[in-house]
């Protein structure tokens, strides 16, 4: 380690990305990337742009994107952040609503992000576990300490709290802050998302994703919805960091992408009617499938564990992700891919 | 203010950009941006992607963008770090080789980010004037506290250490890093960068962009040359707030920028030739123009103050940016834009 590095940096242990491996014969089932190009008039927009916009700074308050969310989210602009992918709204919005050795409350396992921020910022981790069928406790989580982070649909599992529940957790704690992560609610149905609980609660930070619905992963787009109040909050960090931290072709490509709600519905329900069809023919052939609001399954084979399915996977040239926490080591993740790598999937596990 | 904020964030005193007007009536000559488009390269690798380069995952590593920078500065893969921008670039290193409480030495005025960041990272920032000539002052900041920063060319002024003065700083200070902040390295003579001083010395860190002389403003692309130690202690502040940073059509533009050397010197040739063209003009017409190495001209009116020359110039459609630094107040910061666009300028300040 470098004799400069801060004694805070150095005792980091940073978050392990999935792979993105260069060479492209894997079937690629390990990062919740969407099967589907975006909308077309994301191309469009993307292939027919006059220089100017790669020369010129980006528009830093990213005006028109932020309209568009707007519009579609039926809230006002100045209630709507943008940044490059959501890890980018996530480590500001910890940096702009935590100081230093305040707690932090989150479920344990969780997305693998949250103790990094936790740790990056010098707070104390409160990990929540998860019950017993591996869902999110909001009763713990409402009367545990400090500010609230949560992914909903939950990561790894694609469990979900329905809209109550959520509400729950926001009702009981008005002067604590409530962050959540819906980087895959757009699978999810009407009742798990927690934007119509906005006008009832100040309390509440949504944060979502294009990487996911929007296939927009290599583009980098990710957002936060709250008040006026908060996203200004989240805006000061950004303007101390990074003013322009969403690049030119992606805040229009983004506005594009919010154009073509047909192409963005289409593409959901394909995505979805895979996740069901497999999830339902992966429980025949005895392996057990958690129930999924998002467009990844978790699932436990009956005689390999996580690290032994993936690797069977693997040596089948399909790369699937499993994670090393103790409660869940019987568990793989499969992304939905297509419907034809879904199809290679199955003859696998047949197979297997 | 929220009152969700941290004691931190609130007390913060963020960065303002410079304006982007998103009208186009006004010539733009206040964020020091390329008046040429990027090489014919970039533009068509941009517009000829397949769309899996939308929904896939960037490169984590950016290895191929990383790969082509080392080759191009002579240097290995992994004393290369990539950002989105060069301030995502500057952001990270402060997290990493400082801790709260620590001291950061910077010239006064400089470029208006660094007391951002040490505020941002609850740092003491000890301001180092320039001296009476506004060039930074080596010996000053050779004997400062904490480690260094400093941009070479210097902002906002133009000015530059030779590297001999550089590297002064760098030996007389082994055990402090020395950041130099190599944003308009491109526009100045050979003498000027410190790349040479890598070989010798190993608390060097250098952090350059593609914004200003390969106009990826709009793309937002910064990167970093040191030794792998450094190196990887950024890497670890990336892991740990936001892995996939740089989008994948930024790293493939980034890719095909440097594979067209022929084209980028003949950018920087216009531009330089009419910097120079345009300084010599201005003090025939009697005002007072620093020497400069950068892509922008800092210039006092003999008559106006900084805010008056910039308000008489954008009276008359050009804008320009002027800082309230009370050294410098009867400076204006004028980019050098393309020829016709400076005619403009030069004929406007006849006028005036």
């Amino acid at each position: 380690m470098s004799k400069f590095l801060g004694k805070q940096a150095a005792s980091l242990t940073p978050y392990t990305p999935g792979e993105q491996p260069q060479g492209k014969r894997l079937i690629k089932l390990n990062t919740n990337e969407c099967p589907y190009p975006p909308s077309p008039l994301v191309t469009k927009v993307l292939t027919g742009q006059d220089t100017a916009t790669y020369r010129l700074y980006p528009d830093p308050e990213a005006g028109a994107l932020r309209q568009k969310l707007a519009e579609r989210y039926g809230v006002s602009a100045d209630q709507v952040f943008v940044g490059n992918g959501s890890d980018d709204v996530l480590g500001f919005s910890f940096m702009a609503f935590f100081d230093r050795g305040d707690t932090v409350s989150f479920p344990d396992p969780g997305y693998g992000f949250y103790p990094v921020y936790a740790d990056l910022c010098g707070l104390r981790a409160n990990l929540v576990p998860l019950r017993e069928d591996f869902t999110v406790d909001p009763h713990a989580l409402a009367s545990s300490e400090g500010n609230i982070i949560f992914a909903n649909p939950s990561a790894p599992t694609g469990l979900w709290l329905e809209r109550d529940q959520v509400e729950h957790i926001l009702a009981a704690n008005p002067d604590r802050l409530v962050i959540v992560d819906e980087a895959y609610i757009d699978f999810a149905h009407e009742g798990v998302n927690s934007l119509p609980l906005l006008a009832r609660h100040r309390n509440l930070l949504i944060i979502g994703t294009f990487s996911k619905s929007r296939a927009f992963a290599g583009l980098r787009l990710g957002y936060a919805i709250s008040t006026p109040e908060i996203i200004a909050g989240i805006e000061r960090i950004r303007y101390s960091f990074n003013s322009y931290n969403v690049n030119s072709l992606t805040q229009l490509a983004g506005a594009a992408s919010l154009e073509d709600e047909a192409y963005f519905q289409s593409s959901l329900e394909k995505v979805k009617g895979t996740r069901d069809r497999v999830a339902a023919r992966l429980r025949e052939l005895g392996l057990e499938v958690l129930p999924s609001a998002a467009n990844f399954l978790f699932v436990a084979h009956p005689r390999l564990d996580g690290h032994g399915f993936y690797t069977a996977l693997r040596e089948n040239g399909i790369l699937v992700r499993c994670f090393g926490h103790p409660r869940t080591l019987r568990f793989a993740r499969i992304s939905i891919g297509s419907g034809t790598e879904m199809d290679t999937l199955l003859s696998v596990v047949e197979k297997l």
